[in-house]
């Protein structure tokens, strides 16, 4: 019996229920707080199941693990229902949970990334140790942007500190360049990493920002946020190519070292900053799909490269559950609690 | 008899004549003033009919209605045709021509979105009024940006009005944020709103600035001007996507209620600023098709949640009215004077 | 015996190969210096030849000519082989090298477009010349943008050109406004120019500058670069279209007059800033396939209008030469040396 893919009603939710479709598995979408609509919206979505709360979820765990469901966890899987819940979740889950404990906290990823031999911002203890101005400010948990503050000087970032009132956050150097982000694919079952498509985000008001005069940003002196609304499509250099794909399979090899003999697979995504000597600075690293793979539902220029047919990330997901359950391989890419 | 698709030579043409092809009906273009050059130099165009001048339309009249002819109106026939002739215009009309009245009157299209509950920017009576600077001055009519001023205060908002020398104008908060616009389609057929693509405009020269350094800026004091010379694809982060579509369906409901029973119907756009709160403000509305949809002729990541094959707003309109003809249903979809 | 399609292992070889594959033609890249690696990545690439320096690339080239290969050339030719060895290779070459010195020399390729009837912008001889600033200076031979120089004032540009020690630079008006880079396609086939894609470069940082509030620009005061690193999508307005087309076909035709009879064919590029005036202005032109195009290996909006399946550039060679080959054309397409 094939293998019923399933996820949370958010993020990428469409794209891998169609993922799911394109490759004929069933799929369910797990909706909370009434966004089961945008759900029944879509034909190609088989089964959509509200329920009040996302604390409801363990409620349907059994039913899920009866019907042979795959979790797909995506950006919203961890702030919705809270690392634990991932973590002793009985119904088969997509990629290494081990994983999730090195993302979320942003010294072992930086320990992840740096053991990578992946070049990264500096990053500051402390206000007084900061060697460069601007820095970002970052609290740790803060999703989609929302909690980033651009600090131009000492005095500045004391104050927001201090209002942060002891909540754990990050002085990261801000690298002056262009944002792009590199969607990669780690495919177990043909042992090969697939970059198939690339990003920028679409960050409000950051990207409205430059569209200012400067007389009216002098009135006006808006404080830049970058809360991301929406994507782009990028391609890159293809000189830079290789070097991406090199920084991707450190970031594999050394999870594989530091946090468990399987390491890392399946979708992830280096956040990188390009500065004009042509070098990437990788500000963050996602270990599942991320919402700028929304834009290749129909297709990249990447994934054209390894698919005849139009392959965004949510199908590549379907597509290697699929391999992995007519080859009698579930286990090596689906982790059981 | 299966209808001809018509439409002129501007806009988004290509388009919708291109739709037309690929859903097996016959297609025709009309163009003035020797535009008719670009329509000759593609396969898939089945007639071009040249007149000198657009206010030569009428005499083509009778025999588009003989040929059974379905017009299918974009962003340049107000401005070609003027409001009048599209109005009593014989020729079998794609959509409702009740909503021309009130897409093009500043304060009407005010009230129809205030009446949806859709959030839109503050609008001010007079310089004195302006709770906020900077303000955008709109005058009526202005196509493709190009009648808007920024103004960072009052004295450059009053002698910019005095220039106008009475003509009709709005002055309209600024809001700080990016830009999306939102292609929606209403299909009667069916019964049913969809998304099929969203872009944000390429204005020179306010997508320029950001590029020039401050010490350039301050020498050049470039006036920023909003004209549209194209289109760059996006998506919206998809825990917002069921607010844009109700958004939609608010302006359809509010349409059968102030404008009369059938309301709006087939493509149309809701222009949008999205700020750092993730909340939208609905700039404008387009009842028709609009020219960043031509950014999807060969398909669109939110119109591959709906069809299996390449679906441009174009072709959606095409394929609509082959339905519609193929149920009896034609006086459902066209607008007969 | 269909040619092989073969290439140099950067700038815009995969879409170059794939494209070779998806018309049926055998495919090759040579590729120096370890960049090998990337090509062998792709299971669409037949054959991976490594060198150990492009110096080395006249030692391939009997073997080339035995397997009746045809190089195409793209914008990393003249960079690692040079004018002269492109100009002598004797292996089949995509295109007429007659071109390349027009090309390659700013002072001609100027005299080309200002022959073609193409809006160009100022150019000044000397400092004191400097009608409007800011000026940019462009080193001669300058690739991807990083030769370049934003200057506010005749000092600035004084002090920087007497940096550059006598090598040979241009001063060039700096036009306020939005660039567009239209990829065109000259068919010597079918004696057509088509319009396949548009694009607009990702520059590093000119592109992250606008992102920066004032009072970060302030303080950092960072210098503006135009290094390229990726491209972005975009569509043009509709009724500017046969412009862009009529300023290809002049370029073509002056080609004609000023180069040789058979002047330019197959992909060009020219690169435009677009003003409020809904004018081009022509930065450059590009002889040979762009690196924009990799956005569209899976197709492109404008593409979709001349062909039923998802062509790139790239695949548009291969197409044209299949063509040539099997109507014994090949004489018409490729310059034998």
């Amino acid at each position: 019996m094939l293998p019923v893919i399933a996820t949370l009603g958010s993020h990428s939710a469409l794209q891998i229920l169609k993922g799911a479709r394109d490759e004929g598995l069933r799929n369910l979408v797990i909706a909370a707080g009434g966004k089961d609509t945008l759900y029944r919206r879509y034909g190609f979505v088989d089964e959509v199941i509200a329920i009040p709360r996302y604390a409801d979820f363990e409620s349907l765990e059994d039913d899920l693990v009866t019907r042979g469901a795959v979790m797909v966890p995506h950006g919203s899987f961890v702030a919705y229902l809270g690392e634990e819940v991932n973590q002793r979740m009985r119904v088969g889950y997509y990629g290494n949970r081990a994983v999730l404990r090195w993302e979320g906290d942003r010294d072992m990823q930086r320990r992840w990334l740096e053991n990578a031999g992946v070049p990264v911002p500096a990053e500051y203890a402390a206000p007084a140790d900061v060697a460069e101005w601007p820095v970002l400010l970052k609290t740790h948990g803060a999703a989609g942007g929302a909690g980033y503050f651009l600090a131009p000087n000492r005095g500045a970032l004391e104050r927001r500190i201090e209002a942060l009132d002891g909540a754990p956050h990050t002085i990261q150097q801000y690298v002056v360049g262009v944002t792009l982000y590199v969607h990669y694919f780690y495919s177990v079952i043909h042992g090969r990493l697939e970059i198939l498509s690339m990003d920028r985000r679409y960050e409000t008001n950051a990207d409205g920002l430059g569209r200012l005069p400067l007389a009216i940003q002098g009135t006006l002196d808006p404080k830049p946020s970058y809360v991301v609304v929406g994507n782009a499509p990028l391609v890159l250099r293809e000189s830079m190519l290789e070097t991406a794909y090199e920084m991707g399979e450190r970031v594999i090899a050394a999870s594989r070292e530091l946090i468990d003999a399987r390491g890392l697979w399946g979708p992830f995504c280096l956040e990188t900053v390009i500065t004009p000597d042509r070098r990437f600075h990788v500000i963050e690293i996602s270990c599942r799909i991320v919402a700028g793979t929304n834009l290749f539902v129909d297709g990249s220029p990447y994934a054209a490269l390894f698919f005849d047919e139009p392959m965004s990330t949510g199908r590549r997901i379907a597509r290697e559950v699929r391999e992995a359950a007519e080859g009698g391989r579930m286990g090596e890419v689906v982790d059981a609690a």
